[in-house]
């Protein structure tokens, strides 16, 4: 394990400010490495990539905003210190990873219908759904490029690991897409369950994959690799529980959506399934029950909107999705406890506890 | 080397029947390992799939067509043939680059806005550009897992040499894509070695890499698998110049095209850049000027379009393409002749020359 300096080593930081130095020591460790892979692509799928990544402005002009948090880099970056890989290791896994994380963010705002990310044009209506395509199909070749590439004996299976997560990802993909068709109620629900699963799949094995492929990568014992990989699909699972949260009652200023949009919408969600799902005859049932014949009814003026994100939280949507953060979040914890602590590990618990955070 | 037995020989066959035998019986030892791969996926891109391999119609029905000749199919199982790779290495390499192939057909014809793919909707017209988007990158994901999970050591060098076609191929798309914008005459022209590089990145690249596939897959000799990779790259070449004559001449029932449909688009192919490439001063020169004349004027008219195809062959266009399409093929021909001979080797020069065939 490469041992931090006392100056690398992050401040207790109960506000959290903890969790973004972390965050951004992670993105620095990583960017040049990042910039030079951008930088094989032809210059074209070069400039949307980076500008999905928010290192530029539509032409190439640098941009003044900065893009995401990179917690998939750190992640990649902070696990493969903890299972003893090298530094260039990690940042490797790490690269592959934030390539793979921009393919799905390009290719599924496209699925999605979705006209902003992270408050600009999405890259699909910045420069159009062909380029946007090609670009995304760039960054996914450069993602498997680079770990075929990477050098020593681990590449294969960390190349097998990516690919599994690929796979697991378009399922997920798909079931969301489908989801959108089928009905709040009756026989066609989708149930609770299916959603997890799909969830697992979509956020989960990305962040799984970006927490075990340095593992892979530098050769760590198999139940090393095996340990991080279920800590990040854990907190995978868990962020997209937050991020469900984040749609319906989030700050508009802080998620850069309309409030309320995935209500709006009509997205298929955790807090909306669960609270449909509490039981009839319960004391959430009634709420559960207006709930229903609201979304039956396609709620699309504003106060109905409203009230069908009060119902939700009436009928325990909220708190369930909550506890089903928290319950992955403390698994994910308890993944960790089986590996020998030190100064990543405890970064890593910093990054878990910061995306409970993010809805609290 | 896998012999073949009498019965599995092609009779000698000058008028192409040769090639119609051998292309259908690789895609029959295909089949079923393409079928098992495809059977993975997710019902949804599943179907996409079969319906874009002529399997199925849309909602899952049996196809009455059969799909595509299976050009890179045949050239994989053969080429790992010729390098005396295992049967199911072919099959494998084989499996993998048909699912490339798919896969760029589904993404390139929403990049071109192409509508229809052998007479039937295009698979982001059937099905939209979303649900097709996902399923060339399921497709996609699914090839790079073929390839991993491949049995024996050689699988991540395999990994690599379709991951660097996939890198060609994006690059080819984008400079073809930017190629539309650009003007027919003057500085901001493309030049003919522009193309030239764009055709080898766009279709040599795929069809270099079905041939070495094997060979590499197989742990055969580098000059084999480099070799099988140059011949392959050259017929990928001279495919590309063959199917640019038939944009412009080909028989619409053939094509499955509207006649003259390239110059109808616009779409800047190696026949209209040699004709705009004749010396002015030289024979050519007047009806290359009337040419560019034409074109910088944007035909639409039937009467234009026609004229346009008419000036390309005075011009020289036509037989210039041809000449490119011998001397790839030639040279395709010139490194076959490094390996030892065969069966294989043999049913390789016969779909060489099927490729000429084509067009004369």
């Amino acid at each position: 394990m490469t041992a931090l300096s006392a100056a690398e080593r992050p401040a207790a930081a109960p506000d959290g400010t903890g969790a973004a130095e972390i965050l951004r020591r992670c993105r620095e460790s990583v960017r040049p490495a990042l910039t030079a892979a951008i930088g094989r692509l032809h210059p074209w799928p070069g400039e949307m990539a980076s500008y999905s990544l928010g290192w530029c402005e539509v032409g190439g002009a640098p941009s003044v905003d900065g893009g995401g948090k990179g917690l998939r880099e750190a992640l990649a970056v902070l696990c493969a210190r903890a299972a003893g890989a090298r530094e260039r290791t990690g940042v490797a896994s790490a690269v592959a990873v934030e390539l793979i994380h921009t393919f799905t963010l390009l290719h599924d705002d496209i699925m999605d219908g979705d006209h902003t990310r992270r408050r600009r044009p999405a890259v699909w209506k910045a420069y159009g759904t062909g380029p946007a395509v090609l670009a995304g199909d760039a960054l996914f070749a450069l993602a498997v490029e680079t770990l075929a590439d990477a050098p020593g004996p681990h590449g294969p299976a960390a190349v097998r690991c990516l690919s599994a997560a690929l796979n697991d990802l378009v399922r997920g993909q798909a079931d969301d897409l489908l989801f959108a068709t089928r009905p709040w109620t009756g026989p066609g629900a989708v149930a609770l369950d299916e959603y997890r699963a799909m969830a697992e799949h979509k956020t989960g094995a990305l962040l799984g994959c970006a927490a075990a492929l340095g593992a892979v990568l530098g050769g760590a014992p198999r139940e090393v690799s095996d340990a991080l990989g279920r800590a990040g699909r854990h907190l995978g699972i868990a962020f997209q529980a937050v991020d469900d949260l984040l749609g319906i009652w989030g700050d508009p200023a802080v998620t850069g959506k309309p409030v309320h949009s995935d209500l709006r919408s009509g997205k298929k969600t955790f807090p909306v399934l669960a609270a449909l799902g509490a039981a009839p005859s319960g004391p959430r049932g009634p709420a559960a029950g207006r709930l229903a014949a609201l979304l039956d009814a396609g709620p699309s003026e504003d106060c109905a909107v409203r009230r069908a994100a009060s119902l939700i939280e009436e009928a325990g949507g909220r708190s369930a999705t909550l506890e089903e953060a928290d319950r992955h979040l403390a698994r994910a914890h308890s993944c960790l406890d089986t590996l020998p602590s030190g100064p990543a590990v405890s970064e890593l618990r910093t990054l878990l506890a910061s995306v409970a955070r993010r809805v609290r």
